[in-house]
């Protein structure tokens, strides 16, 4: 009878005899991603109350029982450490990529705004901002070196802004070349969340967009956490302080978290903004469940949504009348 | 007798009558620039009471009083637009390099920050934190490219850090290369404000240092106001909620605004740092000043200032001890 142990191959008798035995190197990676094997196959294990140090000893694979243990702790520490370094999940490394962007972005925005400020002293006619403004700081530098093709010659030619001086030239050259770089990584890590989410989330993707439904993974956690939400957390992520002011107060129970950033629902009449909030997070849950159990590609959940988009739309034409006759408080009251 | 005028040079008699007209070109940017340096020398100017207007007329240099006014009406306008557009003085300039310098810091440290916690998912084990870490990532992306060379080789193969994709490790590099270069920026602008104190404030860079001087300069608002002020003010500038307290409430006035980062106070012992503050304070006043109207360089400031805190230090070379007979309140009160 063959058994596998975590140091090798063992072939005994049914009195539990060894008879051969072919042993692994003494490599502690080696036996360690061996020993990892064994838990995975669980084939030819050695049987019930079969005393696996004494056949080491007897065998020779080590010479006393401190060796042997000292031996086997060595293998399972690294076994473990092998165990938690296995790749993320591709939903984690999405969370770290929405994490990291929203750094970008405000990091962005600040410098932006900052660069803006310095240059507008020497050229505040441009009317630029953002990353043109940058671009165009890279490209020229000082406004006296704008082409005569650039559309902003004559703005520049004629500026009521300071004369600037090479070095300080040098240094807002500089920071808008950071400025630039730092958008072109935006850039960059929104097309990394856009083939992630292709491949981690299609159909979360597909009714979402990319970016929101990579936000909502990051806010919930996992795509396994999303996918255990039910629809009506779904349509309040994110807005946790209204929702507890909802619990806690009167106030009134927030109708869309982020996903108010969904073209359905910011384009939606204010009446039916929240129906239509409700309808869309229904199918987010229920995408996120098809991309987290199945994985296949349901369009037809996006044509249902627009469906019934189109249809709560349909049926709310116009503003609700307020009733005042009835079980209503007068208006007065109500405005308090 | 001749008179200068923004259009030209007239010769006239005393009865105002024009005997000769010596026209400027209608070029409206060069009859900016000539009444700009009208201005400045203020010789042969017109009589009071003289008529420009008509004079322009009758010597044939307009035809109507429309013409004259619209003519001048532009004129002005392009000598205004001329006298903001000269360059920014120096001190502003600093200010300006003062305020992104803090931008840049800032940002870097929230961007180094997520590297490091992204990073800290593949190799936890690094130690390695700021521009190391940056520095590190560019060079070797995943842990497995550490060469062996690398004091930190055993720890890259031994980690316990997930295993890094392709596709994040090209993010994670790109992340790393925006850090690195805003850490490069960071030096760049801080050497040009060395430079810049160097040039415009000598004495105060001599004795606050290039970095605290600028942030002196650029909190007072310029090296004008900074020389203006008592150098009672220049000791707290940068404390002002502290000081608006004591002004307000029983608090107790603030010792050091941003000088506290001055190495003779930051080193002082607490007993002796108010004093020591004061004498910090009153030259850097001293320096300031000698700065904005002098502009020489006055070693000997240093020298004083040096002597003046060793006389502070060798006179209260203990904590003062507590008096508790006395007019002082008791100690529960006073802990109220």
């Amino acid at each position: 009878m063959k058994i596998n142990t975590w140091f090798g191959t063992l072939e005994i008798d049914s009195t539990g005899e060894i008879l051969e035995s072919l042993f692994l190197s003494k490599d502690i990676r080696e036996l360690a991603l061996h020993s990892l094997s064994l838990r995975d196959s669980k084939s030819d294990l050695p049987p019930e109350g079969f005393d696996l140090k004494n056949a080491a000893i007897k065998s020779g694979f080590v010479n006393s029982p401190a060796a042997y243990y000292s031996l086997l702790h060595e293998v399972t520490l690294e076994a473990a450490k092998l165990q938690v370094s296995g790749a993320l999940t591709p939903d984690q490394r999405i969370i770290q990529a929405v994490e990291a962007l929203d750094d970008i972005n405000e990091t962005t925005n600040a410098l932006s705004e900052r660069l803006s400020e310095w240059y507008g002293g020497y050229f505040p006619e441009s009317g630029l901002g953002g990353e043109d403004l940058a671009l165009f700081i890279v490209k020229y530098g000082s406004r006296e070196n704008v082409g005569s093709e650039d559309p902003l010659y004559s703005k520049a030619r004629n500026s009521m802004g300071a004369k600037l001086e090479p070095a300080d030239e040098i240094l807002l050259i500089g920071f808008a070349e950071n400025v630039c770089s730092l958008y072109e990584r935006r850039r960059q890590i929104e097309a990394y969340i856009e083939n992630s989410m292709e491949l981690v989330a299609p159909n979360l993707k597909l009714i979402a967009g990319p970016m929101l439904g990579a936000r909502l993974i990051s806010l919930a956690g996992s795509l396994k956490k999303l996918a255990e939400f039910p629809s009506s957390t779904i349509q309040v992520i994110g807005a946790s302080k209204a929702l507890f002011k909802h619990l806690r107060a009167r106030a009134p129970s927030p109708k869309h978290g982020i996903i108010y950033s969904h073209p359905l629902i910011n384009t939606a009449p204010w009446w039916v903004r929240g129906k239509v909030a409700r309808a869309v997070a229904s199918k987010l849950s229920l995408a996120a469940r098809i991309d987290f159990y199945s994985g296949e590609i349901e369009p037809s959940i996006m044509e249902k949504l627009e469906a019934k988009v189109l249809q709560i739309r349909t049926l709310n034409p116009r503003p609700p009348q307020k009733r005042q006759e009835s079980g209503a408080k007068p208006k007065k009251r109500r405005r308090k």
